[in-house]
């Protein structure tokens, strides 16, 4: 099957996109979207929406999974990352994907086998896991990555694969 | 003028349209957008997405005013209110409307003439400018056209009504 992670963002959103069979992985397509601060913040959705529908047509997804927010640190900018997560909801779901949400400890979980995993070893791992010749940059789409295979490992992934082979 | 004031949410989105010449005001139509709780998050973001559209299209708004957000209690319902905000900023936009923001603080100054001022006293004051029969149901109604009369007051609209006169 076919899965878009997505980390999601208001300036940079890190997109990756996995072929995967439930165990073994391929990287298909990689990169992030970039808005530009001058912007007005319904300008910036509005890219995002349209440059995410652009890339479910691309690569056609059979899933999309999403990071959960976790607020942390700043709440102003956790409040424009999350109606930029909106927006990435919508989109996938009037493009028609079925959207999966995963927490970075489930991420890490999965593809660290820890879910206190630094972002070096998500990164290594994402690298070792996809069989990269290079670790992914920026590191939005190692996560974004993260996010993909973890869905893949994920029980609803393998349902989903059951039912349709 | 005519004003689209929107307070945002995720289960219950108030909507008030007011026409307005910057100190006299008229309220067009009010109501609130309301999604279930048992559907999901998308699902839900689609319908705000589709209704806020609907509402654009038949009332043809100048401009849509839209609360910002201030967290103080619950963060995890923040997020989710602040990811159906991002669909209403993107649904105002897609649909070619010119998008304000403001604060509650800035809203109850505008219609009470006090930052702090309490709801009922919001709601006694949007009912009196607009000459209301009664006051509007629910309070998120009541949230949305002071919303809406907060941007009519603004030098925003206007200078906006300067230039269309």
């Amino acid at each position: 099957m076919i899965i878009l992670g997505i980390d999601p963002g208001l300036a940079t959103i890190g997109w990756g996109v996995i072929s995967s069979d439930g165990s073994k992985h391929r990287a298909v397509a990689y990169g992030s979207v970039i808005t530009e601060a001058g912007l007005t913040t319904e300008k910036r959705l509005s890219q995002i929406y349209s440059d995410l529908g652009e890339i479910i047509r691309t690569y056609r997804p059979d899933a999309v999974a999403v990071e959960e927010l976790f607020f942390n640190t700043n709440i102003t900018t956790g409040i424009r990352v999350a109606e930029a997560r909106g927006v990435i909801l919508l989109s996938a779901f009037n493009h028609g994907v079925k959207v999966y949400e995963y927490t970075p400890l489930q991420a890490k979980q999965s593809v660290v086998g820890y879910g206190r995993a630094e972002k070096r070893q998500v990164i290594a791992m994402v690298t070792r896991l996809l069989n990269l010749e290079k670790p992914p940059k920026p590191d939005d789409t190692a996560d974004a990555l993260a996010i993909a295979i973890c869905h893949a490992h994920s029980g609803a992934s393998k349902i989903a694969a059951y039912y349709n082979n």
